[in-house]
């Protein structure tokens, strides 16, 4: 017997899909394309759309086709699929109507005046500008926990809305591990003095012909420009509109190929997982990757363990030296690959390599987590964060320009969002380990510039799945195990040999399975 | 005492204007940057937003507003603008409330068939293909003008919906004066036996530069890009999201200097008309043109007396040569003002020239006027069409394809619209006849790429209004008479004669007055 409720509510459902699609255009349109003058216009636009997908998520005549839909699940009228979809729409209506407008209200101003003064703040290098506002969106983002609701740690709560199902008790435990490993590999390399170049990445390149460059070589991936497209925008980023719609932008610079090369590989990466949800989903929430973490995987998956990989280049350096013979004149693929796998504990968090990058997230994730469950204060902060930065990554930042308030999340409230990228490095790593074992020969097709059967494992196992399976459901199905910072961890090292010339280590267990005979 | 209700009132028309621009920026979208696999979703983005639109334009709701704030209009609460929006509204609410649910639904279902319908017959360039589809559309036009209403004529009811307050009775005196007149020029032309070539323009020239060209002369005609840009499609279009966001597009073609340069010039004329509304009028039914007729008055007043005239030229070629020096070699300003003028009967409305294209329109309002009176069945149309243009220009068409089939207008069911470009003509002739009166000099300044004081006489008198004046308002308001023929005649003469070398005929009373002296 067929579910009507299924009907209505995929009516309610797509209708609601469609309006969130356009704010996903007119956000599109206004990164890529918008002339500066229609900002105001542009941002009315945006809140009338936001205002009415809310009003819908929140109607009582939706609330009755759920609980109606719910009925239908719970008596087995509906596919596992259609379950799925449900829940994900039960998840939004109930955080939407656990927030009471006022509070919606409230904190749609806090924002807004905390982005200004974190503008202002990072200008001038004065935390103090911002830490008022910053203090209010704290508490707003606690008022918030507390009614969305949570077990142990009300850090959860906000982890929770971009990676369901993840809690602090779980992160904790994996990111020690993975910063004490990460700080082996770096004394490792300290202590063998091998210093490696990457000045060649500096050098002179013609945005145009790194612009095509870039787009042919994301269309060898497998990202589908006739479900997709690229512009230019100031920061690289990936939107869908459905499956079949996916933008990514990047940028580029002619003194640096870097950005727009790797900044469109990650982005493609994203790209793909979109493109390649089963199209059932289409209109539903099931239509957009299941959690930040996983996303990220996916970016991070073609941007570092194939878009940094000796094998990689192998392949694709003869083509970007044929772009540009000047600048990569005598260059190998060997030291294309070593420069781009520099290691160098830095700043800024967006800048920073591979490896040193977790130990700029582990630093928010733990600030963020003593400011939500109120064990420090707003203006604890700068001081917290220099020490941080001196006892992991050994430097200390000159002013809280280039510390603590060099990232944007916090001044939209984001917290929770940062684990998501570490996340997405880990996962990354054991799924690579897992498609080397399901697929053998892999290695030598990358090193071909083959990457369909590479990119059919990652639609069969992860894409299609859409938002139907979550972050543990999905490690599970694929590697037999949740999170964890191993595979990471090994093939960091190995990699990190590689680049450095570094030989095995007696006691450094982890990276030798994967250390290459000749390293 | 200040209206509450007009505050409501506002509310809504936010809301609305809101929804039907982010419609506008997913048809904007569509035609500029959406990769093609996108089309069935974007489809459905599009029908999800026209129905929230349309539910929101017939609820009770509103209408329990409108009746409030039409009151308080009644009692003198509101300003003149203002009275002028919910004079709009109402017009809107009452077009969208006549039409039942079935008709909408058997309307658009019958355009989708008549617009497949219509491709496969002018690609076979076979009638028959399109005559049942074009049937039924006709049938259901004359339903809705039934179902609208209308003093006189059936038509009158469809060509309000484009031009309001305009009828046959209006338009069938002044096209027949125009059709005489233009007979008399077109007969002068042909009996002196004067010739002139258009060579020059479709030498090769190179599209980024035809581009940039374009670009910078419509910023120069005072095109405003902080709130404006140009982008390419397949037909050149303009469209508004705001007063402070307007796009144009245009096309180009290496082998023919006309398309782009005088596209985007045509767009231009549309968009400086939206750039310049008034800032409150902003999110209500105002921020718009006030008919298609005024709106293609503005285009054709930028494109042809200014873009095609002589002055103008002597400012632009020696910029044009510039960029084309090899293809422009030798040529002279009057040389590329003769070639962009030539006057000469074609198959094709828009391929036509200034003066024959409005004989095109003609047949098609007459056509169109017995089609909905029901004098003539649609079986009538072919042999129609060929005996009109063999009348009336001289030449008939060899099949369907380039005669009745070649306008995509009927397959949606566009009906009243064809009027509106001769209408435009007629009155750019008018407005600049009256703009060279108030403004000495005014040729001068064009002949020195100075359109300042142009364009602010042209806001000052019509832009601003947006909607708020109707057209015959504007007409009177500015010219002191309602439409006329005369001016465009005048202009027309004036300008044949120039490009012709004709001297001055006994008899020729119209073009006597504005004949340049040495022509």
């Amino acid at each position: 017997m067929p579910s009507n409720s299924f009907d209505r509510y995929l009516e309610k459902t797509r209708t609601l899909a469609d309006i969130n699609a356009a704010i996903a255009v007119l956000s599109w349109d206004q990164e890529t394309y918008m002339p500066h003058g229609a900002a105001v216009a542009r941002a009315e636009q945006i809140a009338t759309l936001s205002t009415l997908s809310h009003q819908m998520t929140v109607a009582d005549e939706y609330r009755a086709i759920l609980d109606e839909v719910k009925v239908d699940a719970a008596n087995g009228l509906l596919e596992e699929w259609e379950k799925a979809a449900v829940r994900e729409s039960v998840r939004e209506f109930e955080q939407a109507s656990k927030l009471p407008e006022d509070h919606v209200r409230d904190f749609a101003r806090a924002q807004s005046l905390a982005q200004h003064a974190w503008k202002e703040a990072r200008d001038r290098s004065d935390f103090s500008i911002f830490a008022d506002s910053l203090a209010h969106l704290v508490q707003l983002k606690r008022r918030e926990a507390e009614l969305f609701g949570y077990d142990e740690n009300i850090y959860d709560a906000l982890i929770d809305l971009y990676e369901p199902g993840m809690t602090v008790a779980q992160l904790r435990p994996v990111f020690q591990r993975l910063m004490e490993g990460t700080r082996v590999i770096l004394a490792r390399i300290r202590e063998s003095g091998a210093e490696v170049s990457n000045d060649l990445l500096t050098r002179k390149f013609d945005p145009e012909k790194q612009i095509s460059f870039a787009k042919e070589t994301v269309a060898k991936l497998g990202f589908d420009f006739r479900t997709g497209r690229v512009d230019l925008s100031a920061h690289p980023f990936c939107t869908s509109f459905a499956p079949s719609d996916v933008r990514l932008t990047t940028r580029v610079f002619s003194n640096d190929l870097r950005s727009c090369l790797f900044g469109l590989i990650h982005e493609a990466g994203h790209g793909m997982y979109e493109q390649g949800i089963d199209a059932r989903f289409v209109r539903t929430p099931l239509a957009s990757g299941t959690s930040m973490g996983i996303h990220e995987s996916q970016s991070l998956f073609w941007e570092n363990m194939i878009g940094r990989s000796e094998r990689f280049w192998q392949w694709a350096f003869p083509k970007l030296q044929n772009q540009f013979p000047e600048s990569l004149a005598g260059a190998t693929p060997s030291d294309f690959f070593r420069a781009i796998n520099v290691v160098q504990p830095s700043f800024i968090r967006i800048e920073a390599d591979e490896m040193t990058y977790n130990l700029h997230i582990i630093i928010r994730f733990e600030i963020e987590n003593a400011l939500i469950n109120g064990e420090i204060e707003v203006a604890d902060i700068p001081a917290l964060w220099n020490r941080k930065m001196e006892e992991y990554l050994g430097i200390v930042p000159k002013n809280d320009a280039e510390g603590c308030l060099q990232d944007i999340h916090w001044s939209f409230g984001g917290f929770g969002y940062f684990p998501s990228y570490t996340l997405g490095k880990l996962y990354a790593a054991m799924f690579y380990d897992q498609a080397k074992k399901d697929l053998p020969g892999l290695e030598d097709e990358i090193a071909s510039g083959e990457f369909g059967r590479l990119l059919g494992w990652l639609r069969a196992n992860i894409h299609q799945h859409g938002k139907a399976k979550r972050s543990a459901e999905l490690a599970t199905a694929i590697c037999g195990k949740l999170l964890t910072e191993e595979p990471f961890l090994a093939y960091m090292t190995a990699k990190v040999e590689k680049v450095y010339g570094l030989g095995e280590l007696a006691g450094n267990d982890v990276a030798a399975e994967s250390a290459p005979a000749g390293a």
